[in-house]
Parts: C-alpha cells; structure tokens; sequence
C-alpha cells in the first residue's frame, strides 16, 4: 500500500482551495487544477493561509504555498496524483462528466473523494472503469476551517478505498464521519435538516421569534455541541450516563415528536417570516461582511478547542 | 416600576447555586434559601466563583460572595426580594407546593421564574392567589456558564412580568429566549429532541457509529452553532440569503423528512447500541471527571466569543 505524497485537487472554487490548504499545512504535494486564471487563484489561496497563520492555526503562508501548484490540465493533476479530491460545481452532469475525465486519468493505485454535498457517488461514478476507486468526501464549506468529512461509499467502491481514505483524512487533522452505506442527506445535513424542521416549525406556529430560536442554539445547545456530540452530550447529562438518560428523558422526547404534523416541509409563512426577520437583523448587503466574521468566529472557536487537544 | 435589586434563589442544588453566582456577579443582592448545610454551599458555590474568575469570565470570588448570604427561611428570602428564581426538585407536586410557600411570602411588587425543565407554570401555579406574577425561567445547566433561558408565560401570567423578567435576564448577562405560549420541551429542548430522533435514527439504522454522528456535531454543525443559530446559519450559506437558501434546498430537506417513520421514538436497540459505544469510550466511572472537563471547554468557548462582543 502506497503512501499518500501527491494529492490532485479539481476545481479551485471556495471548496477546492480549502482543501489544498488542508492537504498543504499537512505537507503533502498538491497540484490544483482549474481553468481559471492560475494568479488569482494563487492570490486567493495565499490569503486564506495568511489568515490561518494570523489565527495561530497555521504555519507560515510561504510554507504552504510551497506545496501548491496551480495548473490547468486536469490530466496531468491526477496522472501524477495518490489520491484526487474533486471539487467542481454541484451539477449532476459536471459531476459525471469530470469522474470520467478523472477516470481515464488516474494510475492504477490513486482512489477519487468527491466533495458533493448532495449526490451519492453511486449517481455519477456507475460509467467509470475504475468506479471502484471513487467515493464521496464530504467537506463542510470552509473545509480548512471545519474538519468534519463524512466518507460516504457508492455501493461498488472498494471497502479498503474507504478505509484509506479515513486515514488520509485523520492523518491531514481532518475529522472524518465513515458512512457504512448512502444515504440522502448523509448525516450531517439530515441533523441539520432534522433541527431546521423543528425551528420553521416553532417559528410558523409563532412560539418565537427567529432571532429567540438562533438564541436558543447560539448561547445554549451549540455551545456544547462546539466540543460534544449529541450523544456526548446526554451522556453527562443523567448520573448514570446515556440509557439513563434515554430512560428518564426518552418518553418526553417521543411526545414532542408524535404531536408534531409528520409532513414536515417547510412552510412558505414560516419561510417569508424567517427571512424577513434576518434582513431586518442584517441587511442583503452586509451578508458578505458577515460571512468573513463567520469565518474570523470559527477560527476562534477552533483555537479554543485545539489548545486543549494539544496541552489538556 | 420598581428596580430589581435583591433576588432571592429558591433551593441550592446546582442550577440554584448558578444562578446565585449569575445575579451576584451582575452586582445584584442574593439571598439563596436551602435546608442544607450553610457551610457546605458556601464553600461550593466559592469554588464555582473561583472557577469562573480563574478562567478570565468573573470577577473575584471574594466579591461575588460578598453580595450572597445563605439562608434556611424560604420565607424570610422571598419577603424581602424583588425577584424570586425558584430552583427545587423537579416533581410537581414539589413544585406545587413552593410556588403556594413563595406566593405567600411575595411582596406586592416581586415576580417569580422557575427553573424547571419540564413543567409549564401553569401545572404548578394555578392555586396561587398572585399567579399572574409566575413564570418560567429555564436555564440551562449550569446557569453562570451556559446563558440561554427561556421565559415561557403560563396563560394567566401577566405580559408585563414576561417582559421585565425578559429584561432582568438581559442586564444581568444571560440570553433570554421568550415564548409566546406554553408548549412541552419549550424551544431548546424540542430542537435538541428533533436532531436526537435523527441521530438514534441513523445509528439503529447502521449507517454510522455513536462517535462518527458525534464528530458531525462537534467537529461541522455544532462549530457554527457554538455562536450563531441555525437560521443565520443558512441565511449566510445562500448567496441571496435564508429565503434563496430555503428555494434551493428546502425540497432536499422534505425529502429526508418524508422517508422517515413519523413515530420517532427512540428504539431500544440504538439506545443500547448507543450506550455500549459510549461506555466503551468512557467508563461510567469517569463520568464525573468528564463532566468538569465540559465545564472548562464551556468556559473555554465563551471566552472566545465574549472576546469579539466586548472588543470586536
């Protein structure tokens, strides 16, 4: 088994330049392919690793940078790569026409993670000779700041192309989710959709406010989920731990649950009053500004978790 | 309108003992009423402010203890406070019989929240002659740490007594969460029922481990949480915001809704799926030692974010 030195990224959007720094900082040999102009690209990717550094989350920008090539042949990327993340635009048909690109390209021993948030690798991959060697690696957007990725297999990919993947991700400081099968949604975005359905609820019903339903998580339940999971989480929360808690808890939770409408879409009210909310609380043109404090938020929330992996 | 500038905490347990620590520390005058050992709270509740102020969140301790006193006479502590915040043993039938002490000891001007997770007011407080003056107050535990609370009015409580607990809550730090009416689990705990009935879903399911569901938490979703709710969330994900983000994925969404079973009831074989998981990851008996642990992250995580409010 061949060790992972050269990783192929394709497509240098938002998603493809977080992760040729994820894999730069980890001191692998990243080539970035995208038909885009290779100075741009080069500027956009320096900064975002200026700012991980300014952060304390990173090495130096020139050490990263380093390790990065911009280049425009998808071929040549992936002839010479270990492992290829592809990350193009969210089209099922780009998706299918560059695995077949990628496919005809990749030497006998590389494997594919595709950073599709929503198409299981089964919808894209089914044309490939080596379809074997394909799978989905999820991000979350931006994948140098969120370590979470969830390995999600199409039902013909190699079981060891999973594990290997698993290990390149914890290797690289990412924080994989191993799926064993597909799944709409995976699990990341069916959690999430699992609480949206919740607030839209409330909310529609005029329990409270959307800004009092932010509250709720922001200086409440997120507040724990930043460092716990779910299931962490109720497991300190009863003396005896989690089926303790499942004990006493369980019931309550099924009644909230079995009063609620099962269709649980969105409804268009809750949809116009949430939204009409935000805006009064930021307006459409400070949604840029706010998305760089997002990302400044993260870095900070990252750090204070991380000094208590490395000295705790 | 009369200031609120003595506040007497109704039992001494933890969330009692958090929220004493909550008003002192905001310069309020605190008598907290418990049958227990003076000594013995004192000395707890000195460590909890010497915890806080260590960690850079609270002034010294000797200064937070100065403004509290302990006391045995639930009586003589609700007499001469502007606000009462009951803190017993959830049953209700102790709750019942509290709030009837509490109410008649209430100065004519006072108002009550109580601390219960479970009960609306209105299963405990319709005997009282003042019952228009009582409400929810639910923290989340513990108070000094953790400052989400919900104020849920029950139908008799007067609107004026929401707002001015609203605004208690407010000046002395926390982050209130007003409901507009009584419904079981009030918000927080309804969100965090819906993504566990999602979680217990795909663990029973065997899609993913209890750690793996854990890590799309605490390593993706939870990340963001930690400091904006799930409705900024989505509104900065969408480049035209929530509306254009609840257009582009809010089908996705009722699809992993739709091909649920409705009856969400968490099954035995994931809770002792999950329990096992758990254990393995931790023995019960470093339950405790785990619990402090949380307690230092969740200081460790306000910090980061207190930084950017007060300089940012």
């Amino acid at each position: 088994m061949q060790a992972i030195e050269k990783v192929a990224i394709i497509g240098a959007g938002l998603v493809g330049q977080g992760w040729a720094i994820v894999f730069a900082r980890a001191f692998k040999q990243v080539v970035i392919s995208d038909k885009g102009e290779a100075d741009t690209i080069r500027a956009s990717l320096t900064a975002a690793a200026a700012a991980l550094a300014k952060a304390g989350l990173g090495p130096a920008p020139g050490d990263v940078m380093a390790r990065i090539d911009v280049a425009t042949s998808l071929h040549d990327a992936v002839a010479s790569a270990d492992y290829v993340q592809e990350s193009v635009f969210e089209r099922l048909d780009v998706k299918r026409e560059v695995s077949l690109a990628i496919d005809a390209a990749l030497p006998e021993h590389a494997f594919v993670g595709s950073s599709t948030s929503g198409f299981p690798a089964s919808h894209f991959t089914a044309e490939c000779r080596r379809r074997d060697r394909f799978l989905v690696a999820h991000p979350v957007n931006p994948p140098h700041l969120v370590p979470m990725v969830e390995i999600v297999p199409a039902p013909w990919t190699d079981p060891v192309v999973a594990l290997r993947t698993r290990a390149l991700m914890d290797e690289v400081g990412q924080s994989p989710v191993s799926l064993d099968r597909e799944i709409p949604g995976f699990v990341l975005n069916r959690l999430q959709g699992a609480l949206l359905d919740e607030a839209f609820a409330l909310l529609g019903e005029g329990y409270a406010s959307a800004d009092d339903i932010d509250r709720a998580v922001r200086d409440g339940l997120g507040l724990r989920w930043a460092f716990m999971g779910p299931f962490e989480t109720i497991d300190l929360n009863a003396p005896g731990g989690l089926a303790d808690y499942a004990r006493r808890l369980g019931p309550m939770y099924a009644e909230f649950a079995n009063q609620r409408d099962p269709d649980r879409r969105w409804r268009d009210e809750a949809i116009a009053s949430a939204e009409a909310q935000r805006r009064a609380a930021l307006p459409a043109d400070r949604l840029a500004g706010r998305r760089d404090w997002r990302d400044a938020m993260l870095m900070r929330i990252l750090k204070s978790k991380h000094r208590d992996e490395y000295t705790g």
